[in-house]
């Protein structure tokens, strides 16, 4: 469904963190909005879903307790129309005043979850996040790369994992690794044990060169 | 994205009524729903958009007035998570169950709607339904047409048009034929402007027939 446009074309540049839980997104995030602040860089930093008015009462209506039951459709569906509505509203008018934005999760997350949940065709699921993002793509994807069975930081990824299935999150994993592979030069894969010094100076250096730096 | 199944295929019979404001497809339900119940033919009779608890949930979200904008592609993707938990939900189950289901407005009113709104493209908004809606089609869709230029019956169409625009609801019509056009062993496109009994009478007969009678 259509061509893609990166946040380039569009006068900004789009930067996406990826990766299971525990692979440090949130210290990696708030590191590189520091360094882009010292910079004086005009950027933004959002996440996905749930970073609009929109988005915040769906996410409401999906994890509250007294929702009913939604059918993986309908779940898909719903986490689509946040991702269309988040663009609309905050990553595109901000691209277009020419900011670095910088996104905890995007497509690659709805597509290794939904995917890995394997209720529905990860391929189907993929058009209709490209769908609903009206072709948008990260000038740089930022994989934080983490073996599910290993563990890192300071969460015990092992506890939650044996709750939510270890299979579960090693599918995430390889489809997060597959996505990155087709795309090789939209992505920046950093194995997430490398220490937070290495992974944010790799970061710095990526998107140094995005800007022209 | 994938072959297309019939309430028949499921055990039951699907049959929708389509049509623009003004058309009669209140009347028509409700006689067809009298005269299912006077021939002891178990059905039920439901609605989209928001016949399921995530539909009126969505309802509200898309009407509320302290709601903000929804953008085109948002708006598209809530209105078809609605649609993929109304079958999930109500249709299927009852389809399953050997039930006819008489639906007011489903799959082709997305794309008339939309499609006539301009905003987004009928044939990508067609391809979402179809996925939201697992490719399920009606046995029979019964379009009651109307010439919004003219008005039928008790409301005075022309009043509305003059607020939303002749050529909108022109568009919209001109949708519903094409969609009929498309694939006419599936449709029943009976104008609005015969007589009530004569509509109804067109509409059992094809129903009967699909029923085996």
């Amino acid at each position: 469904m259509g061509d893609t446009v990166t946040g380039r074309d569009l006068g900004g540049v789009f930067v996406v963190l990826e990766g299971g839980d525990g692979a440090g997104k949130t210290t990696q995030s708030r590191l590189l909005d520091q360094w882009l602040t010292a910079e004086e860089i005009p950027h933004i930093m959002t996440y996905e879903p749930g970073d609009s008015w929109l988005g915040q009462r769906i996410r409401q209506l999906v994890l509250s307790p007294d929702s009913g039951p939604i059918c993986s459709r309908a779940e898909a569906l719903l986490y689509n129309a946040d991702k269309a509505q988040h663009l609309d509203e905050v990553v595109i008018p901000a691209l277009r005043e020419g900011k670095v934005v910088v996104c905890d999760r995007y497509v690659d997350s709805t597509i290794a979850y939904q995917g890995a949940g394997r209720a529905l065709d990860p391929d189907e699921v993929g058009q209709l996040a490209r769908w609903a993002t009206a072709g948008l793509v990260p000038d740089v994807t930022v994989l934080l790369d983490v073996d599910p069975c290993e563990g890192t930081g300071k969460i015990a990824a092992k506890d939650r994992l044996e709750a939510a299935g270890d299979e579960f999150h090693l599918r995430v994993r390889q489809h997060f690794l597959d996505l990155a592979a087709a795309h090789p030069q939209r992505y920046l894969v950093l194995n997430a044990r490398n220490t937070r010094t290495q992974i944010s100076e790799a970061i710095r250096h990526r998107v140094a060169g995005l800007l022209g730096r």
